[in-house]
């Protein structure tokens, strides 16, 4: 769980990967009223991406890519209210698990999560998350 | 990865979680020709089993579940054809990474993974796998 999105991608890309009629990912966003808007004019102050996945196991589940707060409107409760929507609509979809990755050296993250019942699965049975691209994917992609 | 998915899930389970209109999973299967069947008459031998999944920091990517061969079939590259394969159809959809997890004390499948050009980014950068479940995912679905 790291930075904003929008920092990182272009609004033409996210038009295109989330809300095409195979969407990469799906989102929610938490909004406040104009009276309570950011210094920068802002009402949209955080949001959850989440991905349907599967687990071989347990079945249905969903992946939470992120979920981001403004700084400015962190602990008011607006990360809880993101990820217990996710929770709900998880359920709701007969899911299983809700699954994400997180820095493990980023401890206020990591005692929320833990806090609101999530375990780390990597400190506890040994999950590692591993990664292939540039390169090594195209050369992978060549049999 | 771990064992089989046809171990764990009922086949009525895996048609319409797989095979719906908006699947949960996609796969790709091994198959042998009949000459080479297993001694208990199968030839299907391996699968892979993927998910489309989204990075805020680089866009589309995809995501292995599951990579698995019936134990006499390993060691004749079929794991490598068949992440081969998602890695081509990663690279067609225009993902950038692939991504997966995998228990650090399976040493064999850690050595072939590295072998094959993937990091493992939990002892890279300290990424851990997080998740909640049973009634703690139910608790968080109540806000």
């Amino acid at each position: 769980m790291y930075n904003s999105l929008v920092e990182h991608r272009k609004t033409e890309d996210l038009e295109q990967d989330g809300f095409s009629k195979n969407p990469f990912f799906h989102g929610i966003i938490a909004e406040v009223p104009e009276q309570h808007r950011t210094t920068e004019g802002h009402t949209k102050i955080g949001y959850a991406l989440y991905i349907y996945s599967y687990s071989s196991f347990v079945g249905r589940a969903i992946y939470m890519e992120d979920l981001y707060v403004m700084p400015e409107f962190r602990g008011k409760g607006v990360g809880k209210a993101l990820i217990s929507k996710v929770a709900q609509l998880a359920l709701a979809a007969g899911c299983h698990q809700l699954n994400f990755t997180i820095l493990n050296w980023n401890k206020p993250s990591m005692d929320f999560y833990l806090s609101q019942g999530c375990f780390d699965i990597t400190a506890a049975i040994g999950y590692h998350c591993m990664r292939c691209e540039g390169e090594a994917l195209k050369q992978l992609a060549q049999l």
